[in-house]
């Protein structure tokens, strides 16, 4: 409902006190990919909360003298988030810390709610009120309901995802906990390791566990509860197996690094896989296989592999454009300045352009056009994923579908806009081929969904909307 | 209970769209002496609300991009809040936009709730979450949970009423009513007027009324709520004289600006009359009278005409020190920058000193000294209210008692302690003539508390408190 | 010629290292009204120079890290400066560091050289290239060009002294020395104190002697060179009485800072005495009299006090409205919320109204309207100056002429445009009396330059100009 | 001499006004990879300049406000700099702009003078002030000397070619004209190329020409004079043939951007041969090729395609690691956070690692152990360029000698410090090979210098540096 999010999320726990926001920082950089909208780290120094959040990327945001303006703790909540709508908010930066009657708690949150709509009203009717309009504090009000029929947090979390529907990965303080849970169709990671020295760290992905030093030790598996306290790790299972498991095969395609594994499956052998589909399925005549970097570049070294086509770097991204660029000269295109093609490389050449996906085609018309102006001969277009069709629920943010070009034109038509001598995508039913023996999510390409889609969630039903300037 | 603050609230309300935020701007910087922590507006555009608030002066929060991205609108509430304690917190800001399920409020408010804790507790009680520590919070689930069982937002407002207990002065805004409220104590100053175009403007202060170019009407009475809507202004009137009227004396002496007038009482005149009971209670054998500026030189006005000693403009103050001044040598004498003598006014005089208040008696003591080194010969001080003996429930904050000089000292050991000849504070019996006719609350003074202060009030009951960075 | 300004400027020297960048920091702050566009501090720590200067106000400029990154030193040069065009410029800022064959200097300096053009023009010929349009970088060459033939840099100052001409108070700094030297004329202040501890202080103010805590010694003379160095202080005598004193008066009416002494006169007593004298001279029938804060306030003690009509606070002035201070409706009286009347103090009252000028007349005249819709009855304004009418070549930065009330206007014309019963100047006779027994420049009342104005100098001769944005 | 530096340089030239500034913003986002720490533009309106400057990143200086302060014009000059030493200056930002005798002039340099320090000292000895360490103030001097003998600026700066030794690539705008040179060596790119409606660009590379829009039309030829004015270009050759050629390698081999052709060779190909050469000179009985991102990435496909063994992609680079990236938590390896290694590529096999080079070593070690952890089982190191052994004179900042792993250490040696089981560098004799039939110089690995370095040049000859904070 309301703002589609992709985020990242990120906790530890350790028994002694460490520098707690120093290596949530260290997490969230490695997280970064998953949101550059916002961020925020919450410490947890023996029950007294320090937090810090706002919008901007990491570096932005957790400055020198912010991070040592914290104290150190043993627990820490973290997160960074992507706002798919263009009214970012500051109000909406997670993790939110809420006050209850029973304590105080800290939630990080990647996912979105299916039924949040029928929640939030229902919690409204009870004499709810809402600073935000993210499904977290939708999440933190049926947990602290819960919290006060119970005598421990994990129940309220138990009892809670009774309740809760659709794409959910939380990490979750309380003054002696660190709790993580999924959802019961896994569709978002979340998974954990432990250093050498005993830290608890939980992340959406195993490249943030790398990146604190820590071991990965295994994914939460879809419907567990995990709770980390003085006891040590104990695990929840019971909404384990409530329902069919589904984790977002776009998370392979494009979100997740590729350096992470998830689900036991490395997402840079998933693109390679992909890319090797493609050159089976949709050969060319070429003399090069060139991706469109950063996302394309695994999946055109399996085209090459697959075809024995050599594997060339035909456009280079320049690096320092950020989200400070502007453009200054309307009459300057802004894509030659963001990408530029290699001339020699690419010179005189029959060209396969290897990308994950095409939304409106006007990018990928321009990149096409760069390669033209550079010499490049032919140019057959390989896209590592099926066409985008449908919108999605569970927390992927894509286009209106009429903006989609797969929405309006045939593939024949596409191939025609975006001026390429021939293109394919890889076809629906190989995509279970990225991740052998997963069950995965695939409803934005094939609109089945994994669970009931309640027909007020289908429309925006605030016909005015708080906006928050600069936020 | 936990925040104390020092607040201004603004509002405006009007048939035809008009710059709504650019008004507020001019109305908080008239404003700003009330709070300078940090300042919010909320504007309203045909239900539409945009909203921005942060740390910082009107001017550091509200830049010229900041402005221009607002929409016009028919109404507007705007907030600027002095936050008492070391833990500033961003999300303490005002006004808070709460979302409930009949619809949208933006609150701002200006006071202290006697009964918070308790408040607080019931709501947790039933399953609230906060996300602030302040009042606000507390008064806008207190309206939202009538506003479930009533028709219109002015009902619950009024409902809401019969809760609340101590001070609040509070202006909020509904996407088709801008409702204000005063405590039936009135306790905090609240006030409209009117444009010549038929916009209302509602204000802690008649000079946020002038500043924006409109005609003061009158002062909000304690208990009443007036609505501005479709159908004009209706004021109602159930909670007038349901509590004895205790307008805050401090108001006068020291919060609110000498332009200003409250109750009919001019600020500047209450202020001057203090100045002449004190010329005639506590008479000085003297060559000049001075003022500390700024607040203590309306009362050297009247000590001046009541004693008939020459006025003189004996210290200067640095204009520029505001909140970035910092003190990067310890060895120097910070208050010699802020401050300074002027020699050849003082220099082998005897002089009158007046100030409003002494708290610690450190920066008295300092101004003192100052005053010796440029050579004057004698110093009678001269307070314009009198000793601080007891903590406020109504949103003044004053030092803890262990730290008032007046608790720990006589007068004599007070003169003393900061050096001067003399010393005279306003005798708590003359407190009344500063505002002749008008019942005023003098409880940091006397100790009398019109309401009833829970025990628990009294002291954090917070064990762990939350603290936010930077914020 | 080119740039001119008004500035500030502060020099310190100590046998033992000290917090010369934290010291120079108070320094500036008391020479904060001298210049409020740009600063800059430069340490000497045994011959490594640190500097440090940009646009803003002190505390904008110089935060925390930015003083904490100074090394302890002997001796500092610092500057705040006042730039009278639009075009402001970081090129512009003060001191600048050169450095030349004989080693290294900073050089701070307030005032204007009426032949600037010529040597500018003379330096350019020999090869010289410009980076700033300042006189100060003139300065540093003609004292480089003089150093290369002598044999100590005081040697050099001496020689270029007999070049330079206009208005120049120069504190200097080479790695072993630190110079001050005032013009033969004496234009602008220049003085120095001296601490318990040795450490010798020089600035254009005494208020800024006494901010670090330092013992005033005496004014530079005209003329004179002061050397801080190893040896102790050495005075060189031979510019002084080369030229008549003609110290700028205006520096008694508005630029300097009431507590400050220059050339043994109180700026406070200069401007009470300027009141006494419009009292004795234009008389008034009134019932109080008020001062423009802040800058006519002692003129009205001194109006007050010649006259006996009560002195009172008619006007209040928004302390918060500074540099970031916007105008986003622009149908609002931006002067409204800077300046406010007070209502209860002028309703129905004969006002005596006193400012220390009036320039083009427009804030003047609304300042007039304010105090009528407040309901004075009378507004008899007296100015504590003579009407502008010429200008100034030595530092001092005037309108226009064609914008100057004064030179289009007859005073009874001028008393109508403006709104007042009455309108009297103080005479040009008279302004002697504000500092008996010192010789004056009074140039900007009556034309009379006390030297020789070059032809060149009369208008710009840059047909094009360097701007440079944001600077 | 005094600040080493790898810089960009870019210029326009327009017979109608254009919106100068936008296009070198866009100019300079291309050539950002030559500098980071500062960067400036100044634009000419029909001889007016606007200058802008700053420390930071394009994005960072350059933002919306800045930019739209610009006016249009008919040129510009632009400049992104790196500076080598800590002390990062704001005095040394380019282009610098100075006034002199006969107008005024903005420079724009990249390049190092091997005689800065002779000729410095002799403008120094002849008066000349200095306000900055940069060798660019030394070149406008003696472009002024010159000018003032002449009667235009080309002439100027042909006479001054005569006089300045080492690399210098200059872009120069008068009012009138602009003028791009470069040293007879040809140390350093400079070229230009022109778009459809006839406005010139002149770059320090081909990738900025094609950012603009622009065609590119050819390399400056090393000696020659390019003048763009009012009749059409016009080139000065009289430097031509003046010295043998002498392009820099390290060009090619890491500074210049893999799409930009310099000389006629495309840095791209140049990087893919010298992977090839490596293949042949040192080859590796290997499962997987891959380069370190960015920079060894094209010698890596070189080495994959000379050896037949496949590219992967092994090692994922941050891209959000930027100069805002702090290390909060020193027991974390900054290494993990900027680069992580793909476990599921490299696990268990055998694996060529390409990069450009290797200074201390350090860093290399820390990838090898990246690898290592994620199961590489051997690592053969190829790298793209000789080893370092001597400081370079010519703009490219090199490590001191002692920090040089190849000064301290044999080729065994190294690979046994830096973890890996074989090395082999691309061998002097064979570095011809990267541009057939260009002249290179290769001081830096060979010690052969093509220009006398004076005796004091080798060391720094200032005792005390002049450093300026934050700048």
């Amino acid at each position: 409902m309301s703002v589609h999010e992709e985020c990242g999320v990120f906790g530890l726990y350790s028994e002694k006190p460490v520098n707690a926001s120093g290596i949530a920082y260290y997490g969230l950089y490695a997280l970064q990919h998953r949101g550059q909208e916002s961020c925020g780290i919450v410490v947890n120094d023996d029950g007294l909360f320090t937090a810090y959040k706002d919008l901007g990327l990491i570096g932005e945001v957790f400055t020198e003298p912010v991070l040592s303006a914290f104290p150190e703790g043993t627990m820490a909540v973290a997160h960074t988030r992507y706002g798919t709508t263009g009214a970012t908010s500051r109000s909406n930066c997670q993790p939110i810390v809420v006050n209850h009657q029973k304590g105080r708690m800290a939630l990080a949150h990647n996912g979105n709610l299916s039924n949040a709509t029928k929640l939030r009203s229902e919690l409204e009717l009870s004499g709810a009120i809402f600073h935000t309009s993210s499904d977290t504090e939708t999440i933190a009000y049926i947990i602290t309901r819960e919290r006060l029929k119970t005598n421990s947090i994990e129940e309220a979390v138990s009892r809670a995802m009774y309740t809760l529907d659709g794409a959910y990965s939380i990490v979750l303080m309380s003054p002696q906990k660190l709790i993580c849970a999924r959802d019961p169709y896994g569709f978002r990671p979340l998974c954990y390791g432990v250093t050498g020295d005993g830290m608890y760290v939980v992340a959406s992905e195993s490249c943030a566990i790398m990146a604190v030093g820590a071991e990965f030790v295994r994914d939460i598996e879809p419907g567990e509860i995990l709770i980390f306290g003085k006891n040590g790790i104990e695990s929840r299972r019971e909404h384990c197996g409530r329902r069919k498991k589904h984790f977002c095969v776009f998370e392979y395609i494009y979100f997740a690094r590729p350096d992470s594994v998830i689900d036991g499956v490395s997402v840079h052998n998933a693109r390679v896989r992909a890319g090797e589909i493609l050159a089976r399925i949709h050969p060319a005549d070429a003399d090069i296989v060139i991706g469109v970097p950063d996302s394309g570049l695994d999946a055109a070294i399996g085209y090459s592999r697959g075809s024995g086509i050599p594997y060339e770097i035909g456009l280079i991204k320049n690096k320092y454009i950020g989200r400070t660029f502007i453009s200054p000269d309307h009459r300057l295109d802004r894509v030659k300045i963001k990408l530029s093609a290699v001339k020699e490389a690419v010179d005189g050449k029959r060209v396969v352009l290897i990308d994950d996906s095409i939304v409106r085609g006007t990018t990928c018309g321009r990149i096409v056009r760069l390669l033209r102006e550079a010499g490049a001969k032919e140019i057959h277009m390989r896209v590592s994923a099926p066409p985008f069709k449908f919108p999605c629920y569970y927390g992927t943010d894509i286009d209106s579908q009429e903006n989609l070009i797969a929405c309006r034109h045939t593939v024949a038509e596409t191939a025609s806009l975006i001026g390429v001598d021939s293109l394919g995508y890889l076809p629906l039913e190989n995509l279970c081929e990225l991740a052998p023996g997963r069950k995965l999510c695939s409803a934005c390409f094939s609109g089945e969904y994994p669970t009931e889609i309640p027909e007020d969630t289908r429309k925006d039903r605030f016909c005015q909307r708080l906006s928050e300037i600069g936020e």
